[in-house]
C-alpha cells in the first residue's frame, strides 16, 4: 500500500532542516511513502540538494506562515488558516494525502484537526496516545494530554481506541487494557475511574479489560493498553522521563568519577550502548491522535532526523494498518449492544 | 530534645521482626529516642534478646488485634479500637508520645489519624507527603494519595504545608514551591489548579509560588515542594519509581550480557554501588501526614529493617523541627490576611 503524507515542513525547533532529514531515512523503510511539503520553498529547496530520491517522492507546496510554538490556540485557529500547519490537515481532510505529521505547537495541531477532520463516529473527544517501552515489550498509553478533564464515557471511548490500536500497530493478537488508579481495589479511585471500569466490565470489551492499574504497573508492562485522563497521563509520562533522564545522569557521573571506573565502563560499552538504544526516546517519538476522521501525529519539536523520521514511520503503519476503520467498526459493533453508560453514536 | 515516639509493632509485611530491627538502628542515629511499642507481647518478647539497649528504651503494650493490609477502612474504624495500630495513635492523642510510626494500611491509619488526632487549625484535609531526590538535593511532594479530588484551597493549603516542611526538615532558607500541571503557560490545567496558583500569587506565600512546573520538572529539581492532588501525586511517584526499577532491570541484564561487559562492571563496582545508594528507595522512606494535631509516619509496608528505620528517622526529625507548630504559626500568620480564595480557620 503507498502511502501519501501532508507533512508539516515549518513545525518543530530545527525546522525545516530536521524534517527534512527525517524524510529521507523513512524512504529507506517505507520505500513507496510519497510526501506533501507544506512550507516555505525558499527555505525547503536548498536544504533538498543532498536528497535526490526524497525529491522525486514529494511535492513543495509553498506558505511563508507559521504556527509559533507559543502562540494561543485561539490565535492559531484564528489567523492561522493560511499556515503550513492548517495547509497540511487540510490535505487530508480534501482526499490527497492519507494523514499529517507536525512537529509544531501541540494544542494548535489538535484543535485544527479536530475543526478539520472531525472526531470518528462514537467518539467525543480525541486523546493523544503515545507508545512506550516496558519489561515486556510495548505498551499505549492515552490521553496524554487532549483532555485535562475526562468522563467515564471519554475514558470507555479511550480505551475502545487503545485496544483497537494496539491490535493493529503493536500487532497483539488479546491486548490487555488497563485503567490508571491509585489502587487496585475498587473502591479506591475518583468517580470517573470507576465507573469506566464498571462500564467496561459489562461491556464487550470486558475480555480483555484487566481492571485498575498503579502509576509503576505503565513500565512493568502490566498491561499493553493504559487508560487516563490528560491530565495524569501527562505528568506521568513526564515524570518517568524525568526518572530515566536522573538515572542517565547519576549513572554518567559515577561511570567518570575514577580512572577504574571509566575503564569499566569502556569495556561495558558495548553492553551499556544497548541499554542506551533500548531507552532512545527517539525510538517512541511520535504521539497519535486518536479519534479523528484522518491520522494525525504530532513529533516531538526538539527531536533530530531520527526522532522525526520515527514519528512519520508511525504515521505510515496508522494508514497501513487501517486503525481509524478499526476503531469504527468497533464502535458499530458496540452500537446497539446493551452496555451501561457506553453511548455510541450512529455513522454521521 | 528526647523523642518518645509510638510504635504499630505489627504493621508490614514483615512484622514485628522488621519493626524491631529497625528500631535498633534508630538509637544509633538519635541515642536518646524512646519506643512505646503496641502489638502481640509473645511475638515481639523473643525478637528482643539480641538488642539489649532497645530492650531499655523501650515499653512493650499488649494487644493481639491487628488491622490486616487488605482491610477496609470502615471495618478497620468499627472494628480496630483495640488494635495495635489504633493503640498506638491513641498514645500521641493522650500525651504519652510524641509522634506514631506504621508499617501498616494507609487508609485505615489515615481515617483513624484523622478522627483520633484531628486536624490542625487552618486545615481541611491532612495529606501524605513524601521526600525523594532530585538533580539538585531533595524534593518534597504532597498529596500522595490521601485525596483524590483536591479544591483549589486543598492545594494552597498544601503548598503552606510543604513550605513549612521544607524549611524545617529540608533546612531550606527559602524553598521553592510549584504546582504540578501540565504546561507552564497560565492557559492549561484544570480549574483547581489554575485557581490555587491564582491564590497563591497574591498570598504571602507568592515570594516562594515558582508557579507551575511539569512532571519532569519533579526530578530535575526545579522546586523544593511539589503540590498536586493525591490521585496525580500517586501516580506521578509510582510511575517515577516503576522507571527506576525498568532502568535498573535493563542494566543489571546488559551488565552480566557478556564477560567484557562483567569484567567491565566489577571495575566499575564502587562506582555503581554509589549510584543505587543515590536512589536506595529505602532512603526516601516514610511518608508524612502533614496537616495533623500530632505526627504520623507511614512506612512502607514492605521495606526492611533499614527502611524502616529510616522512617522513624523522618518522624523524629517532624517532632524535634516542631513542623506542626510552624504549620500553625504559617496559617495564623496568613488569618486575617485578605488573601483571595484562602480559608483559613482560626484556633478551636
Amino acid at each position: 500500500m503507498d502511502v501519501t503524507l501532508a507533512i508539516d515542513a515549518m513545525g518543530g525547533d530545527n525546522a525545516p532542516r530536521v524534517v527534512i532529514a527525517g524524510l529521507n531515512r523513512v524512504l529507506h523503510r517505507f520505500p513507496g511513502t510519497r510526501f506533501l511539503l507544506f512550507g516555505d520553498e525558499r527555505r525547503i529547496r536548498p536544504l533538498l540538494r543532498r536528497f535526490r530520491r526524497l525529491r522525486s517522492a514529494m511535492e513543495i507546496r509553498h506558505t511563508d506562515k507559521v504556527i509559533g510554538g507559543g502562540e494561543r490556540v485561539a490565535t492559531a485557529l484564528r489567523a492561522g488558516r493560511q499556515s503550513s500547519m492548517r495547509k497540511a490537515i487540510d490535505a487530508v481532510a480534501a482526499g490527497e494525502a492519507d494523514g499529517v505529521v507536525s512537529a509544531g505547537n501541540t494544542g494548535a495541531l489538535m484543535a485544527m484537526a479536530k475543526i478539520v477532520l472531525k472526531t470518528l463516529p462514537g467518539i467525543d473527544r480525541p486523546a493523544i496516545a503515545g507508545l512506550g517501552p516496558s519489561m515486556r515489550g510495548r505498551f499505549v498509553m492515552l490521553d496524554l494530554g487532549a483532555n485535562v478533564d475526562c468522563t467515564a464515557d471519554n475514558l470507555v471511548q479511550f480505551a475502545v481506541m487503545g485496544e483497537v490500536f494496539a491490535r493493529s500497530v503493536l500487532g497483539l493478537a488479546e491486548p490487555k487494557v488497563g485503567i490508571l488508579n491509585v489502587g487496585e481495589e475498587h473502591l479506591k479511585g475518583n468517580e470517573a475511574v470507576k465507573r469506566a471500569a464498571a462500564t467496561l466490565q459489562q461491556s464487550e470489551l470486558a475480555i480483555r479489560f484487566h481492571g485498575f492499574v498503579e502509576g509503576n504497573d505503565i513500565l512493568e508492562g502490566t498491561v499493553d493498553v493504559i487508560v487516563t485522563d490528560g491530565f495524569t497521563g501527562n505528568i506521568a509520562l513526564k515524570s518517568m522521563e524525568g526518572a530515566a533522564r536522573l538515572y542517565t545522569r547519576v549513572l554518567r557521573e559515577a561511570l567518570t568519577s575514577s580512572l577504574l571506573a571509566r575503564v569499566g565502563a569502556l569495556l561495558a560499552w558495548p553492553a551499556l550502548s544497548a541499554v542506551r538504544r533500548r531507552v532512545d526516546p527517539r525510538l517512541y517519538n511520535g504521539a497519535m491522535f486518536l479519534g479523528l476522521n484522518g491520522v494525525c501525529v504530532k513529533s516531538h519539536g526538539g527531536t533530530d532526523a531520527k526522532g522525526f523520521a520515527n514519528a512519520v514511520g508511525v504515521a505510515v503503519n496508522l494508514v497501513a494498518d487501517q486503525v481509524n476503520d478499526g476503531i469504527k467498526e468497533d464502535f458499530a459493533r458496540l452500537k446497539g449492544v446493551p452496555v451501561n453508560g457506553l453511548r455510541v453514536v450512529g455513522e454521521e
